[in-house]
């Protein structure tokens, strides 16, 4: 998916351990602010906890806003790297990307024993 | 600090094993929300990996934006329940607060063998 940030780089270095460089910073930025949203975040969990690939045509009666808006909120998280989908007819299917939430947990991991 | 975001109840449920509520999520997005600007990532991360707490002059140098645009953004990841500060003579110190950061981590946390 070519809109998609890369995938980062310094993925395992907590920033309890590191202060993050600027670029660093606007690259995590990029994907928290996917994640500021609550009817996105609710997505990303509603899609993380499926087990399985998720129909739009389950997801969007969740929610009490219009399909359009499901499905912007949705490209707003595939393009932060965070989902996938693959059109099948008339749906469209999505499945999480575990190695960008993954990514982001360690960023903000402490350690047991501060 | 009565203007902090409460601590949140549902600590330890990550989202790849249950999907949020709406509240949860509203909650949980607030807190995205404070680590969605590079600059507040940056502060976060250089007050998270300090090891002791920080004096905002020794801050300020890192970034080339005013003092009150730092002041700002601190006072963001504060209210987040990010970070926590105290005003000793000149100078306001600031320190992590880890709680929040390992909330958020075990919120995006996937068990390893996906």
């Amino acid at each position: 998916m070519s809109n998609q940030l890369p995938v980062l780089n310094s993925c395992c270095t907590p920033i309890s351990e590191a202060a993050l460089g600027p670029e660093q910073a606007a690259e995590g930025a990029a994907v928290f602010k996917a994640l500021s949203d609550p009817i996105r975040l609710r997505l990303m969990s509603i899609i993380a906890s499926a087990g399985d690939e998720v129909c739009v045509c389950d997801i969007t009666p969740h929610f009490e806003v219009s399909g359009p808006t499901i499905s912007h909120h949705l490209k707003v998280l595939r393009e932060a790297g965070l989902v996938d989908c693959e059109r099948r007819g008339t749906w469209v299917y999505y499945w999480p990307l575990p190695e960008r939430l993954t990514w982001l947990s360690t960023l903000l991991s402490v350690p047991a024993a501060v």
